[in-house]
């Protein structure tokens, strides 16, 4: 089969990988229907460095199931699935407790053996832990809100959770990007009344208005935050970080209320952060992380069936696979919010 | 009057200074009937460089209200009062929320021309806002658990209530202060059903069992926390930090179990912490602060005064004013929990 692989910075390259097949009894194989590349596929795209075997990308997709293990009872053949970005057997204690990210059994795509998404077949391992069955067609109109139930809806669900959003709140969410956007339509869908969203590229603030936006800030800095500061009556009391450096989250730290939530959802490119005396006496909690989209899929698919919430419109351009490197350029330079890759 | 003034590392002198007087319509001046020395004293008792203008020390303070201002309608001469560690209006939308030590006109003793509580008197600003009365006499034998009310149980109350405790939880206590041994009784008052206590001096653990501590972790370090998750069978969920060191950070960080909450209560002594992949990936919440004692006063009382509880125990010796050097020193040298002084 063909599938994108990762040599390093700036080096995608589509070529052949061994076809998937069953290695273990709770495996299924999946023929991809569509696939993306996320937001955090661009951080190695920026900094890896250049190896000789590749990593095979890609951990967002959908697709339609070819054949199961012997143990996989739930799934069968012509099954149209979709992947939450990790696997998970579903049965751990952590999984019991909605938290499939630290699956015991878990693991990531693209690792230990495991295809990576942005190819034509995937080996998915906990077939019947993983794979959430959609009851619609493979060509159907909704199949790019669906898709974004992988990854990009379900992460932007997991911090308005963990934020505590609720009816009437006023949330900041710092970014935007495909999460950031996602993160304003949970935000709403969880009945937050206003909701600033910091960012400065039009067409996608643009959209993050569209999906419930009700105040763009695109100041940055101490601009942006003394700007969200007084359009918020002195800050916000959730905030939604989707970016992932230390300036957003300095941009978070600075524009939440004493006593407020930030919940951080961009992948932290920073070790150590400012958790002092500061930020201490103000009681700020800081909370999020990855997002255990499996958890959500099934709480969030009748709305994205039944049209309530729309998270498709994220993907503003189609690439086939042989172009994935393409995808990856366009989107690292900020050409497209998000690609979607297609077999 | 006579007050405990702070000249620098381990100079601490007791010396005239002029008695308190109503200067706003809101004060009351508070006559000392005790008071005690902080764990947080104990910071610039180790570490303030030597100043000319003393600072007046001390947070902690319940007395028998001597004078009010024109403003104050809920207190009289002669009324009994403990005043939480920080004073507040009581009015403002951060108390509104119950988050008084954000209070939009609070304060602390010992600054900007407030007396500190280790003194005979002390001018309270807002009064009405910062003082509780108590109704029992100033002989009862239940002073030294409601003078624990002005800090140490109302802030071992907020590391329980921030990190979530509910009833049949496991909570890791890290560390045998004062603060850490009233956490455990906020813990077992909250339901907690095992509460594992990290902290090697015996007295100190000894009574934290009494208090509701089911395990007593002396081990340090990677040690420590091999033995805690191996107790908990894999990691707390509720990790109370009630140390503030580095150190006790990373003991918090290595004994939470994923998706778990740890609660900081202990002064932080960086400035940063490890806030990167690590955690995010397993989904740890950081909470926590500077308790708002005066939100939780009312709450407690009750128990405090039907013997419910007893944070009055971690009070080991008691110290006239006078003493007050001494008092800081037997701290300071782990002679002494926690040391009452009394003008």
């Amino acid at each position: 089969m063909r599938a994108a692989v990762m040599y390093g910075a700036g080096d995608v390259r589509v070529e052949n990988r061994p076809d998937p097949k069953i290695v273990r009894a709770a495996d299924a194989v999946v023929r991809v229907v569509a696939a993306c590349v996320c937001g955090s596929d661009l951080w190695p795209y920026r900094s890896m460095p250049a190896v000789d075997t590749g990593r095979p990308m890609g951990h967002e997709f959908l697709g339609v199931v070819e054949e199961t293990g012997a143990d996989v009872t739930g799934l069968n053949a012509g099954d149209l699935v979709v992947a939450p970005f990790t696997y998970s057997d579903n049965t751990c204690d952590y999984c019991a407790k909605g938290l499939h990210t630290s699956c015991r059994n878990g693991g990531r795509y693209g690792f230990d053996g495991v295809d990576g998404g942005q190819g034509e077949a995937v080996r998915v391992p906990y077939a019947d832990g993983t794979l959430v069955k959609l009851p619609v067609a493979a060509d159907s109109a909704l199949l790019p809100s669906l898709l974004a139930l992988s990854d990009v809806m379900t992460t932007g669900h997991h911090g308005a959770v963990t934020a505590g959003v609720g009816r009437g709140d006023t949330v900041l969410v710092v970014g935007d990007g495909a999460v950031g956007l996602c993160a304003v339509i949970a935000a709403r869908r969880l009945g937050a009344e206003r909701i600033v969203l910091a960012g400065r590229h039009e067409a996608r603030t643009g959209l993050g208005r569209e999906f419930g936006a009700t105040d763009v800030v695109p100041e940055r800095g101490e601009e942006g935050i003394a700007r969200i500061r007084e359009l918020t009556g002195g800050g916000a009391d959730k905030v939604i970080e989707a970016v992932g450096t230390r300036q957003s989250l300095d941009t978070a730290l600075g524009a939440v209320r004493d006593g407020g939530t930030i919940s951080r959802l961009g992948f932290p490119q920073y070790e150590e952060g400012p958790i002092g005396p500061a930020p201490f006496r103000r009681n700020i909690t800081l909370t999020g992380g990855v997002s255990p989209a499996r958890a959500y899929i099934g709480q969030l698919l009748p709305d994205v069936l039944d049209g309530t919430i729309t998270p498709g419109r994220v993907f503003d351009r189609a690439f086939p696979l042989h172009q994935a490197p393409d995808a990856y350029r366009a989107m690292a330079d900020r050409e497209v919010l998000k690609a979607l890759v297609t077999p």
